[in-house]
């Protein structure tokens, strides 16, 4: 939980961020780096003068939202259980940290809706399988053939390449069990709409997997990868629509199904979603420009290095900033639809995802 | 088509299995062939007198089943669709052929239930995506490293180790996501228990796939691989009942809940499937000391040779045939408990599985 910016996970006004915000300042904070953001930031908290203004404490928000949901992770894979090596790698790659947003959308979506946070706990849970599943699989040696992931050896590394592909179909199956199990949600569903919600919430799952999703995205990005030719935006727009935003998006519509939201809600925070999706890839590509290694906790230049088509290498590092102000600005009006202090998480994830530091 | 063992294949009443057989001799079919199992089977049938029998033709059922199947799996995956070579990959290992047993299965517990077959053709569709995928990864070389399936060069062969991982993850996403669409099933479902039904089936396939099914019998059949020691017989059933057994399982249950069957028929229905299962595995090892490779239609004593354990190695041939002949009687013991006429389907299918020759 140390990647938070200073200022999105310091206490301020709820009221404050759903303000018009000049996006183009907000969103330069990449480059400008924290000071000139706090300055931008805190002029805007400061004239906020809604009084009852409930505070939104974004960085203990997203810590307990971590901590329940590690809890239900490591209830859904048995420790020591045979076969033991394939229980241990499943632990190894789904436990190894990382800060939840997916989960944390879902959840955060699913009370936007009119739900109470525990129906989505399971999806919560799954949702974060299935991105472990596909870290675990792209890690592979005939794949993108990374040793390390979060500072630590990958799961093939740790348990050989045969687990470490088991592993992931084991985590994939593990996902879809725990969304369809009746133990998986408390009592209090609408026993007359929640199996239709789980069904439709299952169908949005593996949509986002497959050939219109995340290996979509692999294949295509590993095509990519082996071209001399250089990527057209398009391309480079699919690859992260499909890598990264597909399951943000099927995170937050999950939640969104599963709290019982209205079409015109699970269709506003679908586009909220391919928003921050695509938003998170932009911030992801500016930082690796703009960043130190150390700032970044991973080597920086790298998509430079390794000659990977980015957004700065396409548009500039100018353009790129103004794309992702509009993406950003396209969340929040999203957003606006909705009761203010229920969207507040929902509105401080894509604060989080913009402006982030690494 | 072709493997259908030359009687069951043919016309005969349908009364006459159902008639108690002297399991031993219909059994040993594996070892004196066909024409012993002939002339005993001939006497069975001579022997049934119910003069309104219904003709059940097994090779005409499964023939069109599997037209069926393919229809459906072929729909199922775009073709020439981007991104295309995803696409075409899991078309090649899903349009590959085969019998498309656990299809006919589920289809055949549908019905057995009181449900109607379209009703299950989705499911159907579902389970022989997860045994396709399934293969796809034990193929790669990582794993059981083959080049050859169905006599045709592996997914991995021919189109790369990346593109098989993840076209068998794309397509265990698609099981999903077929079971979970409205559109997988005709209007005339009982819109009050459907979605339950769906849930509870999803459940049951993901089950079957993780670390306990499929992937946990993966997993230990490479340990016991790599290990010099012998493999007890506890070891050995477990691979099978984990590798081969948890899908056909998953195959009739998902079926059987699909066609609204009772809680009772669901069980003897999954106490059927759990004999078939392994059975389907004693008689392959049978097969394997006792046919010829032209027989097989590949290499026989590859068990042998490749000193895998086997029942024949464990129990001696003898009684390998008297533990399959007990699974096959086991197996028909539940199925006296559903309407005969409706059964025949699941019966035939046990006895393919006994006395395939191939």
């Amino acid at each position: 939980m140390a990647a938070f910016h200073p200022l999105v996970a310091s206490r301020v006004r709820l009221a404050a961020p759903l303000l018009p915000v000049a996006a183009p300042a907000a969103v330069v904070v990449a480059a400008a780096g924290p000071s000139f953001h706090q300055r931008r930031f805190s002029a805007i908290v400061a004239a906020a003068t809604a009084p009852a203004a409930t505070e939104f404490d974004f960085k203990a928000y997203m810590g307990e939202r971590a901590v329940a949901v590690n809890g239900a992770l490591d209830a859904a894979v048995p420790a020591g259980e045979p076969p033991a090596t394939l229980h241990e790698a499943m632990r190894y790659a789904l436990l190894a940290g990382g800060k939840r947003v997916r989960p944390a959308l879902c959840l955060a979506a699913c009370v936007v809706s009119g739900g109470r946070e525990a129906w989505a706990m399971a999806p919560a849970a799954a949702v974060e399988m299935v991105h472990t599943m596909s870290l675990v699989h792209d890690d592979l040696p005939c794949m993108d053939d990374d040793d390390l992931r979060r500072g630590k050896p990958t799961c093939h590394v740790m348990f050989g390449e045969p687990i470490a592909v088991l592993a992931g179909d084991a985590l994939l199956a593990l996902a879809f069990q725990h969304m369809a199990s009746v133990d998986s949600y408390p009592p209090d569903v609408d026993p007359a709409k929640h199996t239709a919600r789980v069904v439709r919430a299952i169908g949005e799952l593996a949509r986002c997997i497959g050939s219109e999703g995340l290996v979509a995205g692999q294949v295509v990005d590993l095509e990519m990868t082996g071209s001399t030719e250089p990527v057209p935006l398009d391309r480079l727009e699919y690859i992260h629509l499909h890598k990264t935003a597909a399951l943000l998006e099927a995170s937050v519509v999950i939640g969104a199904i599963i709290g019982g939201g209205s079409e015109e809600q699970i269709e506003r925070l679908r586009k909220y979603a391919r928003s921050i999706g695509l938003l998170f890839q932009v911030v992801d590509d500016i930082l690796d420009v703009t960043k130190s290694s150390e700032e970044l906790g991973k080597t920086a230049g790298k998509d430079l290095a390794s000659d990977k088509t980015t957004y700065p290498k396409l548009l500039g590092l100018e353009k790129s900033r103004e794309f992702a102000e509009k993406l950003l600005s396209d969340a929040k009006e999203q957003l606006a639809y909705f009761e203010k202090e229920k969207a507040a998480p929902l509105l401080y994830l894509a604060n989080y995802i913009a402006y982030r530091q690494n």
